[in-house]
């Protein structure tokens, strides 16, 4: 084991690079609109290639859209340690959701090749296409791991259309998007820094968290289907009203998980209702519901409890409920070794961490399906994201940047296993 | 008081016409779409306009579209006694609703006709315009009373642009629909034959509705304000989820009305979930809400209760309440002393009667607020309404144009009171 060289970021320039950044489609209130493919992404894009080329670092883009900075190694043959996130945002978002993990990655690389340190691996900071979903959810890290299905971009089995117009402006070619796949066996890794979106640092007054999971995630659209009639005419009693036994599920499902899965969350997003007249009784109601959990049984589990309550809540209200899952991300687990990499330099340098599970996804729990893959999270003030009040301290995020280039020094040099 | 004549309508003669209508728009499913300023409710016009002179009845329209047979008395200046409904269907509606009444009057003229009954009043059957609302509900019983106001029309207020273009289709012009208004000083007053809508007659097997009021109405749109937060990072007991205090109105606000108000009845037909993604957390919520009653004071009280519900609802998941009153329609008493013509008639005749509340809007309702009006009503079957299943026996038809028929004639030549 050799001795790691302490660097530091070079905090005032990763701090002017954020405020430039946070320029490009900065919002009235505050926030950043920096939606996947449109032009202020665009615009970030082409400024992300003027950082990386003015550092003296090699650009590198992909079929999907991605594009990185590289710090190559002597040796090509070489595995790739892979650090970044994304600057897309939701609509009127934060400025540091994504942003604090590909810029402090570009800073790691930036102090690293500064210092002269040489390292056995390929180092390479990426920003990852669409991963708040604006088109489709972890576009980018989906088309990296080979994960990305063809009707993600044709036209089959839905309308992808104005996708795919988007796609083409941005220069990224709906045909040639499975080129983006690179072997797993050419990655060391991934390592993702990112705001914790949550409050459980900033409550706890910890500087890091060590990423243990991150939830798995299911959505279901569940059709309650009842009878219309007229409003007027129809007693009470004698209706099959498919909004009583949806506002009925909508209660009561909170209550349950509440009560019995602490660890998860649920949410109902969205509801339509048909006819949807003032003066008709509702035959169909649709509501969308997601729930997540750090433990990929349990969630299961979670999930059939759920669907029996949907069951009995319509059939209280003499209705039908047909369920469709419409989407299900498994748990991701996140490298343990590694986990304690971050833990043994945080302690080295007087940082306190604790063990947090990440209840919003993240390309790294795309890319541990193919590579071993950790996440390091900053305190979000009173954990408000996706909006934007979204704050996170300076002093966090130099603190998160320099541990990430700490770990990132370890694993490159002291050859640390991701367990 | 002079004798009656006992006069009955030609049962196969209406019978015809009925069927012959119900082709005017059928849909596959056995039911009607004749929606108003349609090309069926324009075809069904001009049949209806052919009968009229084929009867050799006086043809009348006004500036609203609404279209009568008139039976005039010798005497000018005599008043007119309006019968009739609506020939306008919901989509995919019944073949009786509205249809009867017109149709019914129709056939009640021709048979007083044929008899060379002289009357001392114009008896005039009527078909308003767009009863159902397609457009605007009680189009043309509004403009006939002068209830009609600009913003119904014009584009001011709201964007009424198709509506004036169908309007023009159907030689109806928008500028001009204030000049339909008739001075109630000429008119006796107004009767309206109607299937029941609701199963009161149906289950009680009685052959005939004295409808002593129409229902008041008042229309909500509540709007739940919470605030959007991440659905998968934000626990559930620290969010503001409007979805949450719509639903518990929902729930509670038809076991309220249940407990409370058992004349009342109440419909939530709509509900706007914003900003409506399955992984955020609805910050707002609107739901529309509908409740009737037959007692204007207890409809208000009912109104204010609700409210009272809904803010402790909202306030229970840490929201606010935005109460919006968009619609409010008084209760409407039918004429007394005309309801006992027609139970009297009933009597005479050895027919069932008892006395309901309609729960449904009629054009009568309207008539109600400038002349004396009654209803009749006949039976529904299991109450079925705005459905291809609604279905009257016919013999309750032929029933219920015959009481009509000698309603009139009591009226018109006894000199009947409203009372």
């Amino acid at each position: 084991m050799i001795d790691i060289p302490t660097l530091h970021i070079n905090s005032d320039r990763l701090k002017a690079d954020m405020e430039t950044l946070a320029e490009i489609g900065a919002t009235v209130s505050g926030g950043v609109s920096r939606l996947a493919l449109s032009n202020e992404d665009i615009e970030a894009r082409a400024w992300f290639a003027e950082c990386v080329e003015a550092a003296g670092l090699l650009l590198r883009d992909d079929e999907v859209g991605n594009q990185s900075a590289v710090l190559p190694c002597e040796d090509p043959q070489a595995p790739t340690l892979l650090i970044g996130s994304h600057l897309d945002t939701v609509p009127n978002g934060g400025r540091y959701d994504g942003a604090v993990g590909v810029m402090g990655a570009l800073e790691c690389l930036r102090t690293i090749r500064e210092a002269g340190v040489r390292l056995p691996i390929h180092l390479e900071a990426i920003n990852f296409t669409d991963e708040e979903g604006t088109w489709q959810s972890f576009f980018g890290s989906l088309g990296l791991t080979g994960l990305l299905s063809p009707e993600h971009v044709n036209d089959a089995q839905q309308d992808n259309g104005a996708f795919r117009a988007a796609l083409f402006r941005a220069g990224i070619r709906p045909g040639d998007v499975h080129l983006a796949r690179r072997d797993p066996a050419s990655l060391l890794g991934y390592l993702e820094l990112h705001v914790e979106q949550g409050d459980k640092l900033h409550s706890a007054r910890v500087d890091i968290g060590l990423v243990t999971h991150i939830v798995g995630r299911t959505t279901y659209n569940l059709h309650f289907k009842g009878e219309a009639a007229h409003a007027g005419t129809t007693p009470l009693n004698r209706r099959r009203d498919a909004l009583q036994g949806a506002a009925l599920f909508i209660i009561r499902a909170h209550e349950l998980v509440q009560r019995r899965y602490p660890s998860g969350v649920l949410n109902c997003g969205y509801v339509r209702v048909e006819p949807g007249m003032y003066n008709v009784i509702p035959s169909n109601v649709l509501v969308r519901m997601e729930c997540r959990h750090p433990d990929e049984e349990i969630l299961h589990q979670m999930e059939e409890t759920l669907l029996d309550l949907a069951k009995t809540c319509a059939a209280e209200h003499g209705l039908l409920l047909q369920p469709e899952r419409v989407l299900h991300r498994r748990v991701a687990k996140m490298a343990p070794g590694w986990l304690k990499v971050v833990e043994d330099v945080c302690k080295h340098r007087g940082i306190s961490s604790m063990p947090v599970v990440s209840y919003a996804g993240h390309d790294a729990q795309i890319m541990s399906a193919i590579v071993p893959s950790a996440m390091i999270f900053i305190p979000s003030v009173d954990g408000i994201s996706h909006n934007p009040r979204e704050f996170t301290h300076w002093h966090h995020i130099e603190t998160g940047t320099n541990i990430l280039l700490q770990t990132v020094l370890e694993i490159a040099l002291n050859g640390r296993s991701p367990g």
